[in-house]
């Protein structure tokens, strides 16, 4: 295709990622089978694959293969899968609906799905550590050591720890930002600095790519609380309105819909800016923060 | 000491590995402190730390630094930690009472229990591919491999799926040895032959090591099995007889506690035999297969 629109690109990602996660994924085989089943039944055949169409963007900024950039962004959404899967367990969220099918707990049950969310997150790293990804050792550890620290407590865990010990408080807004930095911020970050990772790239490149990263990530968490606010189910393929349920406090609610917006698109602004250090390569990186802006599921 | 005895260099390790899980896992600050805490709980202040005995007696064998072999041996405690944490869960073993306490989701609560395990285990690989466990990056992607296949669906949690799956049903004793080698038994092979990965060791050693670990982990199941039999809650520090009163099958009840021992002792002389090609340095490990056969808790 010679320009491709945006959203047929990310489709084209979002069906090689599909198709590299159908054949990396474990068989159900032997016994243990079940846990394989839920690990297929979570990850394949659904979701908008953000996170994998940001590594594979940033990794062409480098020149980096599309065979490391797609088993990459496959071992980020295996850990994203695995962050739904466990969230949406009745101790956690307790959401019984996910990408438009039954959350992985309702479809299994929950002993399956913990191990499932589990075996995910354990599959990312072997992913990474392999030599297919990368055939410099450095490249491979500085992936596991970048994903390890975006999902630990000072990641990922930690701001659904916030999240959880928060219910039935009142955040404001420097604490709710924070969360949603660790919650789904550093994930999104590690997305964009894992092609910079994998093209060795200049210490100005990853600050770039993280400043960018960082802003968009925002302006994705701010547009989703829009969407649980003013969106259905049946669109969004999960449970619409469960943070107002809870009384959780969010972007939406805290500023309103209209600042909460004029918010999102000031932070899509500031992203594209991050990227001026790179050319047109980086046109489609520029792109995706008005996907980010404009989505409506 | 000039000769300690096994128990009192168990007990050293123990301590030295006690004392660099306290200095690396994170501290409980800020909103998302709670999960730190939970971690330390569970990780801190108990179990026997026979995996990293394990890990630092191979090392031994190489002349690795003591520094190396520990991070390595703390490593592997966080993973056993966070299987012991998920494991305990109400939809898993529900099980109340962990090293003589309160199991984490009772001394915290569920989703806490949940995000600590998780943390534990991304923990595990943030430790593995940092600079400080060695300096070669083969070394820590071989580590960081080696550990993700030890406990992915070919490895730990393969095992406990099919533990959860056959509740009710009747195992011969070909598949509870399947069971528990993924189980328990992938784990302790890695921790032997992470020695002959930071030592960069020949291929006769390393399939040595696991060979021996092989067979010392399954004998260490046996006893297991047997003690949940025959011991109280009280010397094991966690809940007594809890397979009987599922009607789950053991080396114990398929054997009967005679052949089973009997067994154990045959696979502890097996083991040793693995060792063969290693001279006096290996005597600890070939001691161990006596602790293992002789422990009461």
């Amino acid at each position: 295709m010679a320009d491709p629109s945006l959203s047929q690109a990310m489709e084209d990602t979002a069906a090689d990622v599909e198709l590299l996660l159908d054949r990396l994924l474990p068989m159900p085989e032997g016994p243990e089978g079940r846990v394989a089943e839920a690990m297929r039944y979570a990850t394949l055949g659904g979701g908008k694959r953000f996170r994998p169409y940001l590594a594979c963007e940033a990794a062409k900024l480098f020149t980096v293969s599309e065979d490391r950039a797609l088993r990459t962004a496959a071992a980020i959404e295996c850990v994203h899968t695995y962050s739904l899967v466990h969230d949406d367990l009745p101790c956690m969220d307790d959401d019984d609906l996910r990408r438009g099918r039954p959350s992985t707990h309702k479809a299994f049950d929950e002993a399956t799905a913990v191990l499932a969310g589990d075996a995910l997150l354990t599959f990312a790293f072997e992913i990474l550590g392999d030599a297919d990804t990368h055939d410099d050792y450095r490249v491979r550890c500085d992936l596991v050591l970048g994903l390890a620290k975006a999902v630990g407590t000072h990641g990922m865990v930690g701001g659904q720890m916030i999240d959880m010990a928060s219910e039935g408080t009142i955040l404001d807004i420097g604490a709710l930002t924070r969360l949603q930095q660790l919650k789904t911020g550093a994930l999104i970050a590690f997305a964009c600095e894992s092609g910079a990772i994998l093209g060795k790239a200049s210490k100005d490149a990853h600050h770039a790519l993280h400043a960018y990263a960082h802003d968009l990530g925002l302006a994705y968490q701010i547009i989703d609380d829009l969407l649980d606010e003013e969106g259905d189910s049946a669109t969004l393929g999960k449970t619409a309105g469960k943070d107002r349920a809870k009384g959780k406090a969010t972007f939406a609610t805290i500023l309103g819909p209209e600042r909460a917006r004029e918010q999102a698109g000031m932070l899509a602004d500031q992203a594209i800016q991050h990227l001026d250090l790179f050319d047109e390569k980086a046109d489609s990186l520029r792109s995706a923060t008005s996907f980010v802006i404009n989505r409506s599921a």
